[in-house]
């Protein structure tokens, strides 16, 4: 393991609980004391603060994995390496480097007959150490020589192990990539529960804990509902304050969000649950101009006139209907992705190892994984009859708390654009006739007639009987 | 000109209608025999089918425009082209060149001595025939030789000609992929506008014009709601059938709108009603999957159960508070794109040559012009006294016909969108917080604290009163 910061230490720890006999690299000596003193008693960890010894102690053919911050480190790292390394060898690249530096990295060390792997890596802290979902992809033969440690740290589930082979080249940065743009969008929707509940019914973090406790023990089970009902509640030993209240309301973001935006419009498949997540982290950093903008445009906002009891379960609804039309939409994604990249991915398979260890993992996954396993080459979720079901039982839910948020002004963009969506997807005849029009009347770009082969293009202007005027 | 297809054929016939002496270049002998043949009689009009003796023809310093494909081929072109220039020509790229490629060529030929203008052109075959807007990026000093051409063929209003240098390097190319993102988000408003006529209202091809017809005489006055007018009435000469209702209901793009939304992205600025309609636009693609999803999904759709007038009422005041947040969206990633990417951009000036000629040409920019000559580094544009109000007035109407949209089914999603970015803009307290709770229980990423200098790491497991279960 090259990196030893808290992700690298939990994952190689792990691994050595595993019985497999690890050593961790690290430029900086306290993170090898930290190893050694957090492994395990009886397991077999070195620390190394030179790279030499350290590939000099990997048997062959070796396994080097990097958990280093993406972008530039990583090559510099790979260039640290390449001299020590023989024919064989096996790179991994366990952090969220973009999919597109993992294939150029790929193609470079395989014409060097050194194997490269880009592996996603969910579950954060407590994952690493206790069992994340993996994400590898690469050469698949040479998969076979680390799955055994793989499955072994992986989280399980029902004795599965959450990682598999994902696809050739980038295939697993990609993959991880998605499962990240599912994240933004899933967590953009518990904040907006949380604005329609704190500021639309006016509940107190201790009811809103008790709601999200309720729905944990529910369909809507995942790990993100279940750390929110913990983020209600807590507070630093000896305050009394709850933390929450207190974090600043800008968030940040690393970019896989914005990358799995940026890469399905190339792809010409359409994320928008996932855009509008991606569009409100960056709103939220504008502070000064909201602040600005509250003061002219900001009325008290009321207090949704609702019955309080009626509307969290309508909202319950809401949220499933709209949490599964962001995996709908991450899926439709993947789905997309395998055909126009050659990643040939198993969309079954990929479902499976979401089901347990990383941040994604939600009971309604095996919903997931009955839909796949009857129908593995669905092209989209919800034309699967397990989720037809529970988007009708939930539509009606949705509409009422959009309907409810848009008119008391309460901001729940991505819930509205979730709706959005699906009344878009199930629309046999959408209006984009009107635009093809416009397209051709100003542009000459051309347009296509219902029943007939070719492209056309109209005079709009020329006939007198358009305009009159 | 290089490149005599019907844009650079009209834009030259243009300039030599203005009384320069002007020469084109195709390989195509049959565009430079149509360019002779619609030349005005009594104008200076060449035509070539060799570039060598082309560039001979003009005059030193030589000003060379090119018409011709955004890609590869500008840097074929540029290639022919080279050998036969000297120090202190200028190349315009009149194209809709990706402004990354533009920023590489002016670099490139800045080291030859050469000046490249990277130069938005925005009206289509009319607008150059009859005065477009364009919007030119590059060396300063350089421009002031181009600058009479320019401001003769160009729009003019009240006397201005719309064309204006904009700033260094890509700026020109920038500015105009910002026009053509809100010009997606423009259309895709009509669209959706036109969806809740037909489906919600049930008007016909008549009526529906007659509403944009009024529209087009009051404050919605815009270049895209007179073309959807006639759009709504024009027949081929000899049917009878509203052309409209046999176009395919899926949209094409060239992909500037995309690149809006990838670029507004990385610089950190939400522009949530372009992407929502770079979205929509795809959707639109599927078309066998959204035949598939609405034999499972719709039901009939119920005609809104609301008084015709009045909703038309509130549906003209919809388009207008989504038309200027949109306009809103674009003009802030200008002004963010002008300090990150320092292209020092005059956003009067840019406002102002936007009033003609371009196909995002509207009553409003008079609106806008007033705000940004009040206070030209207004940061965002509904921070505008005149905005304001506009917005106050028109607020419960798209609050309406969201929610009558929403609550029938009918596919709304970038009226939404809107309506939600106005929602979350206006909140100095947005739910982030929990994002930034979130992302630090399961990934340390650490957070801030309001009104505490740094950065803050909990140990949100630890705590004994956070997880009783």
């Amino acid at each position: 393991m090259i990196g030893l910061g808290t992700m690298g230490r939990n994952l190689l720890l792990n691994m050595a609980d595993h019985g497999f006999a690890v050593a961790g690299y690290d430029k900086n000596p306290a993170q090898s004391v930290l190893l050694q003193q957090e492994a395990t008693p009886g397991t077999t960890v070195q620390g190394f603060t030179d790279i030499a010894p350290f590939v000099k102690s990997l048997k062959s053919p070796r396994a080097i994995m990097m958990l280093v911050p993406a972008g530039k480190i990583v090559d510099s790292v790979i260039a640290d390496l390449l001299p020590l390394l023989d024919q064989g060898d096996i790179i991994i690249d366990g952090g969220n480097s973009h999919f597109t530096d993992t294939a150029l990295r790929d193609a470079a060390l395989q014409e060097k007959g050194l194997h490269f792997f880009g592996m996603g890596i969910s579950g954060g802290e407590e994952g690493a150490r206790r069992g994340p979902s993996m994400m590898p992809g690469g050469d698949k033969e040479a998969y076979q020589y680390v799955k055994p440690i793989l499955d072994a740290v992986a989280a399980q589930v029902n004795g599965d192990p959450c990682v598999t082979y994902i696809g050739p080249g980038a295939a697993g940065h990609f993959v991880k990539m998605v499962h990240n743009g599912i994240e933004y969008a899933l967590m953009q929707l518990i904040a907006e529960t949380y604005e329609l509940m704190r500021k639309g019914l006016k509940l107190d973090n201790a009811a809103m804990g008790a709601v999200f406790t309720g729905w944990n023990e529910g369909r809507l089970q995942s790990f993100l509902i279940d750390i929110t009902k913990d983020i209600f509640a807590f507070h630093e030993p000896g305050q009394t304050e709850v933390l929450l209240d207190q974090i600043k309301d800008e968030a940040r973001a690393k970019g896989t969000g914005k990358w799995t935006s940026q890469v399905a419009m190339d792809l010409v498949t359409p994320i928008p649950a996932i855009d509008s997540a991606v569009s409100l982290r960056d709103l939220s950093k504008y502070k000064a101009l909201r602040v600005a903008a509250a003061g002219l445009y900001s009325n008290e906002l009321p207090t949704l006139n609702v019955d309080k009891d009626a509307f969290l379960a309508k909202l319950e609804q809401a949220f499933y209907f709209a949490m599964i039309t962001t995996y709908a939409q991450g899926m439709h994604l993947l789905a997309s992705a395998s055909t126009q990249m050659n990643y040939d991915l198993n969309l079954t398979e990929i479902t499976k190892i979401w089901r347990g260890g990383c941040i994604i993992r939600a009971a309604f996954l095996e919903t997931m994984l009955t839909a796949y396993r009857a129908n593995p080459t669905l092209e989209h979720l919800l034309l699967a009859p397990e989720v037809q079901s529970l988007i009708d039982e939930t539509q009606a839910g949705i509409r009422a708390v959009v309907a409810a948020g848009i008119t008391a002004g309460i901001a729940i963009p991505t819930y509205a654009t979730s709706l959005g969506y699906f009344d878009a997807l199930r629309t046999a005849n959408m209006p984009a006739n009107l635009i093809q029009a416009q397209r051709d009347y100003f542009g000459a770009h051309t347009y296509e007639l219902i029943g007939k082969e070719g492209v056309f293009h109209s005079q709009w202007q020329g006939d007198a009987t358009v305009m009159p005027e």
